[in-house]
């Protein structure tokens, strides 16, 4: 035999190997008609582009969705309409009640030594300003360590600034180490006695575009206004501050606490055949801050896994156990659906088998991380496998976290699964008035709807129902 | 003699001849001398970042600059201490008047048939609502022309819609093409009965950043009040429209005419040894629209003009003709410092040999354009050959104009020089929020005051002081 017949020989045996290989992960875990199934729904995802219609049409039809508004209700009365019409299993709205509060008027200024206009925005959860405003001195700190390291009473009557540009990463992580400002700066500066805060926004792109976000007040601070300008302003007045003549801005911010309003997830569902009782949760949420129309944040969310539950319910084929769609409420002010999930659902908690939710823009998806428990490491590498042709790599197994609305039941034990997508882009926009349907890629959407129905079919028919809750 | 040896010596003929050549160009122009000079100073600008902290100390300490306000005041008043500063000859300002305009708030949303805030901004010289708005059926046009085409009285209680995308061009040529829209559109709309009209901004960005500027009423129309949409809020428009159902727009503006307010041009020199009289132009405007800082329009036109006039000016050597540099006021509502500088100019018209203004941003310049008589030639090409190394193009030769400001004078007969730049990306931040520092690249502007610097110190020492006024 010649050695290019041999090789050849070789070359044919290995891709055989590989197919039988293919087989025999699936020996472990998914049956072959399973992951042929998943196979042909992922391949069909990609041909849809049904995910961009959702967007265009929630985007479009109801606009900015503020956790508690009425918009956001004509949202969930739009998911409730959109989800029968699919024709998909016990749509439901499941309602909670939370503290609402609007936005009000909002700009500041440059007073001294150079007088311009400013673009901010309140931050989620501020307190007013007088409605004629205030204006003071502004002290100008680097970080938020700088401003903790600051001395007590030192800022009285004064403005504190706090910089600290946000750096991009791929996978968002860096949002909690930046973010950390917003949350709790004005809490830092009203110990220093400010009479209010303004934050570099947190955020990655150069644009007049300030970004919201929600804030708290710790417990026993005077509640002092806060808000964040815009990349350019906060450059801005870190070169103005470089010229050593003192700062005074007058700022305006007229949000009001509204008391309880109300609030609620979406649910729909593809009954389980075998254990209906037993669910697979995919989601995204539903509500979105006032300024931007929710496009990346979340209306692609709950586009990608609406689009992956119709074409799961089109296929005409039943999953073993339940896949529960869940369009999460009021995420963006302190995961309130999440909470009230896990509250009103306690009693059937272990019969959530795994869940994730797609709530990181619009990009493509890169990685997938995960922890699970043993028995179902197989169910992840089948459904690795089968997103490995859509650009996705298998991550870390020991990381925590399904997406911000799941993290109350990830507290309570539930095992972690995510499909990490790209978000280097994605703090350019976020909490924005310039998160709109201009800034998606109907293809990008396409290949997460073609992994949330890879996820969520292989999920929902695995032979394994304990995936790793683990007792806290 | 051997083939290869042959095709050397041709290759060395060539080289010599080239560089014969651009001494013969020179023999025809300006002396090796001038050249030099030209040369060393170009250099020198490709080292210095000089006309970044221009545009960052105006941009800084004064902010936005609208045409008769106090900060345009202001930046006169930082002009003229910066111009002495650098120790330029005959410091001064021309005053003039105009009628002043000031922006007042400016909001809208659809009312009907899907609630959500719009992205506006009123258009320069705009009448107001009522203070409470006016809220009125949209009926929505494709372009200008569909609008010219509606029926008389047909728009009548309703607020005229037209779009109508603007596409980028790398010269900047569509901007009279899409801009009509917004000069005209008002007239066009009241003709046929409109009580307001909001268009499609002509910018070429999708950002919420609507885009301002100025516009003008027919004589005789009824004046409406007149708005952009971003592009992001113009596409939801459009989307909603799709849906067949009737829109409803509410819009409140607020700005004002304020009376005769004052402006003006702001004038250095370096004045000439030989025929003081004479004079070559460069400069860029002062003013900018209130809504940005006018970094790039036109704060690196100031900057880059200001540079090579410092550049020239420190190199210790005397013009042969005065150069003056013009930093022209009230440029955005309608080239007032170029209309008044004519008036104010007419006794020494013919002094003026040759001028350029650098205003359409902060991009690389890639082409000459001109129309300069038979005898200014060889000086255009000593120009052309000396700015060939910075990446620019000789374009065509029949082309009149030298940027806004001159555009009276080139309509009296004045010939053009001009650099283009590239402006692939200037309809992005043209006349928005979104005009700031950060947009700036300072080795661009480094680019463009070598350019202006060549073109000064040429045109200012060349032998031919007529280069092609023509009677109109």
């Amino acid at each position: 035999m010649s050695r290019i017949v041999r090789l050849k020989s070789v070359k044919y045996a290995t891709a055989i190997m590989l197919s039988l290989c293919g087989v025999c992960a699936s020996a472990a875990g998914s049956s072959d008609v399973v992951m042929a199934q998943a196979k042909e729904m992922r391949d069909l995802a990609l041909e849809q582009n049904i995910a961009y219609k959702t967007v265009e049409s929630l985007t479009t039809e109801i606009g900015p969705r503020l956790a508690g508004s009425a918009q956001e209700a004509r949202a969930r009365d739009w998911a409730v309409a959109y989800l029968n019409s699919l024709d998909l299993d016990n749509v439901r709205v499941e309602p909670f009640e939370l503290p609402g509060w609007v936005r009000g008027e909002e700009y500041a200024s440059v007073t001294a030594p150079f007088p311009q206009p400013l673009s901010i925005t309140a931050l989620g959860g501020s307190v007013a300003t007088p409605a004629s405003g205030i204006e003071k001195e502004v002290v100008l700190f680097e970080n938020l360590a700088a401003l903790q390291q600051a001395e007590a009473g030192s800022l009285k009557n004064k403005i504190a600034y706090v910089g600290h540009a946000m750096q991009r990463t791929q996978d968002g992580s860096s949002y909690g180490y930046y973010g950390k400002l917003r949350r709790i700066g004005a809490s830092v500066a009203a110990e220093k006695g400010a009479a209010g805060i303004l934050i570099r926004s947190i955020g990655t792109d150069s644009h007049r575009m300030p970004h919201t976000g929600q804030m708290n007040y710790a417990p026993d601070v005077t509640k002092i206004p806060a808000a964040a300008l815009s990349n350019p302003d906060a450059d801005q007045l870190e070169r103005i501050a470089e010229r050593g003549k003192t700062i005074k801005v007058k700022m305006v911010l007229t949000p009001k606490a509204i008391g309880a309003v109300k609030s609620g997830n979406v649910i729909a569902e593809i009954e389980g055949s075998e254990h209906p009782e037993q669910v697979v949760v995919i989601g995204g949420h539903l509500d979105s801050w006032d300024l931007g129309t929710g496009a990346v944040d979340d209306g692609a969310g709950v586009a990608i896994t609406t689009a992956a539950m119709e074409l799961i319910k089109a296929s005409g084929l039943k999953p073993k156990r339940t896949i529960r769609l869940i369009l999460w409420g009021s995420e963006e002010v302190g995961l309130l659906g999440g909470k009230a999930y896990l509250q009103q659902h306690q009693e059937d908690l272990a019969n959530h088998v795994i869940g994730t939710e797609s709530d990181f823009g619009a990009g493509k998806i890169w990685q997938i991380t995960s922890r699970v428990n043993e028995a179902a490491q197989p169910y992840v590498a089948d459904i690795a496998s089968l997103v490995d042709p859509l650009g996705i790599a298998m991550g870390a197994k020991d990381v925590n976290g399904g997406g911000p609305d799941l993290t109350p039941m990830v507290q309570a034990g539930f095992p972690g699964f995510r499909f990490v997508q790209n978000g280097t882009d994605y703090f350019d926009l976020h909490h924005t008035h310039d998160d709109t349907l201009d800034k998606i890629d109907p293809k990008d959407l396409d290949q997460s709807v073609a992994a949330y129905v890879v996820f969520a079919w292989i999920a929902a028919n695995a032979d394994v129902s304990d995936w790793g809750w683990e007792q806290r």
